[in-house]
């Protein structure tokens, strides 16, 4: 894997250029004082009697950090807040960082994570971005991971649509007040929560409807040079909130665009995919580009790229059958007159919290453009479902091994697995 | 005073267009069920035997809301930490802002703020855009404030570059996955922390020496349609970290470039005055025009265009004597080009940190461009120092009433005023 967290993309820009420092792998990181070691695991049960019927994840996983003395040791306990002086980075300057991932259980019972290096990878790159630590070993990291996930596994449920979603989060902890020398953060806080996706649906799904996107050209979500390919709190909060901004009555998100062609970056936190039938009879899978900086690098992305990509050049076949053998992916940016112009044979959004989901209208400069469902939008969806669940058996599919914190059997909380 | 907090900038850009989002003042809040309230402080004297040697305040202000109930009790007690649920918005997507505000000791001893007005409508303006409450009275924030400072009046010296900083701070404390129908906090914390600024110098004085300055355009700190024009810890936690980004070594902090022809926004977090002799003999005073949404409409910077701009109508004398009459001051942005061919008679920058600081040494396409020293800079920084610690008197100073908390008395820790 390559160490960015980027899945081939970045070969696409390449042309005898040294590529934009966002795409490139940070520099190595400079070694903790104490490397973040799973074996140190401190296991903290859940009190007798602890409520299982709600949609949080009842344990988390802390790891603190300092520059003194590097990483501590890892906590797996009961979710408990976070205390923090009230000038910590993280609170003042937006010293934050994250990851969303998914565990999903198959029918078989068994717990699933899908490519965790990836998102561990990217995690890495965040941080190094904002000046956090980010030299752990990732399978240490993957070892803690697991088994905060296997705690909850009585509470995950099974049915398609729902899943256990992760948070990683990487804060700075340390007082700061103005400028410090080294830009670096002198205590750090690496957590990880979890909450259960029961299958309400957020988004509805990929079955012909479609989402409704308003568009946003007055608010721009990232910019060349900006952070917007890094997974930094700071890029969400402004974007998600206002109302007037991110989400109008009626619409599920809005659709971010930019540049003097009302350019499309992402919908919402998700990357975007237009399909597009070209005059040489392939069938293009258009996205927009990384080589600007302003689009996510998204897991669901490069995995749907790797796959169309694979199977248009005959390395591996589309895992699903009813993939046309005639496409290609094409990177690039896809102004709005595209879509204006009817170019677009359908349009999806993907990411880890939709999976893979139809866009059917966009209303921009109080126009409203549908977008013609396109079945293969259905067939990605079901395809990185079925990869993700496990129905499919694939090297990018983790299983989480079974464990039961020691002490654990002592309580009422008894894990069944 | 504008509700927006700004001073008259607005009218600069006003040509029959409506002024973009940015510059407009928010909509009327939405009032909270429970409006914020000084009269139900709550105090809490700090333990006997506090250490009053380090450069903390001792004591904080914090007033906790929700969406359900409306602003809760205030309460003054001894630093403690933020204690914040793992998902909370400020934590998981930034969802915090901020101010920057002084308190100087007179000789008289008497403590002083410096229109305190402007940062709490400021503050207003960033919360709106972040979906945090901004419908406080800020005459009941200002009461409590001031009972905040009363408290560490025995620890604020009262020699020239010495201060006590005073950190408004106002974050989601709600947890967040997803999209919110609303795109507003449910549950947010408004506080304030201090800190004594005891004149050691992060920047140097502008006696002459002056600052260097690098230039960043590969990384780019904000742009149109973003949030660079509010005080969200998101505009300031990516631009101040990474070694390579914030500061390289010999350099006091980096100039941030903007668009195709590298446009001066503003350096490290002060904003940006260019002096410049014009060919019809006026004085110009150029500074960064806020029509594009990228710079902060700093306090200092606003009051500095107030001082200029009066004294150049004639409605009322620059407070300092030695400031020409035919001066201007005009709102533009600047390409480095002007730098390089030599425009510039003068370079400063101000804000609440620096007050106001000589700018001496550019790098900027690995070339080093010396800015010659103007000792207006100097003047100008004398004026608004003695505006500040109330040397000179005027309606911008405003006086902290002496305040013992009740009960205080009664510990260690008597308060002599």
């Amino acid at each position: 894997m390559s160490p960015n967290g980027f899945n081939g993309i970045i070969s696409s820009n390449g042309n005898g250029h040294v590529a934009p420092l966002h795409l490139q792998a940070p520099p190595a990181p400079t070694p903790s004082v104490n490397s973040l070691k799973a074996s140190n695991l401190f296991f903290s049960p859940a009190p007798p009697g602890t409520d299982r019927s709600g949609t949080r994840g009842r344990y988390m996983l802390s790891i603190p950090w300092s520059k003194q003395s590097g990483w501590g040791q890892p906590k797996i306990g009961p979710l408990e807040t976070i205390n923090l002086d009230p000038l910590a980075g993280a609170l003042q300057y937006a010293v934050s960082c994250f990851e969303g991932m998914k565990c999903y259980k198959g029918e078989d019972g068994q717990l699933r994570l899908f490519r965790p290096d990836k998102n561990f990878d990217r995690l890495k790159r965040s941080a190094w971005r904002i000046g956090l630590p980010y030299d752990w070993d990732n399978s240490e990291l993957l070892d803690l991971l697991v088994k905060l996930v296997a705690l909850e596994a009585p509470i995950v449920p099974n049915e398609d649509g729902t899943n256990l979603y992760i948070r990683p989060t990487l804060i700075d902890a340390s007082s700061s007040f103005g400028l410090r020398e080294d830009g670096l953060a002198s205590e750090a806080m690496l957590y990880v929560a979890t909450g259960i996706n029961v299958g309400t649906k957020i988004y509805p799904s990929a079955d012909g409807k479609g989402l409704k996107l308003n568009t946003s050209s007055d608010f721009i979500r990232a910019w060349p040079g900006g952070t917007g390919s890094y997974k930094l709190g700071a890029n969400y909060g402004e974007s998600k909130r206002p109302v007037h901004i991110a989400k109008q009555p009626g619409y599920a998100m809005s659709l971010w665009l930019h540049g003097d062609r009302d350019y499309i970056s992402e919908a919402g936190g998700m990357n975007i995919f237009v399909i597009k039938q070209a005059s040489d009879g392939f069938l293009e899978f258009v996205t927009m580009s990384l080589a600007n900086g302003i689009v996510l690098p998204g897991v669901t992305r490069s995995s749907i790229i790797e796959l169309l990509t694979n199977h248009a050049s005959g390395i591996k076949d589309f895992p699903t059958v009813g993939m046309p053998k005639n496409i290609r992916v094409v990177e690039r940016d896809i102004p709005m007159q595209e879509i204006i112009d009817g170019i677009a044979d359908g349009f999806f959004g993907c990411g880890t919290g939709v999976v893979v989901v139809s866009i059917a209208e966009i209303t921009y400069a109080n126009n409203v453009y549908h977008i013609p469902y396109n079945p293969l939008v259905r067939l990605i969806r079901d395809t990185m479902t079925a990869l993700q669940r496990g129905k499919i058996e694939s090297e990018w599919s983790y299983k989480v091994p079974a464990w039961s914190g020691p002490g654990l059997e002592s309580t009422e909380e008894v894990i069944i697995t």
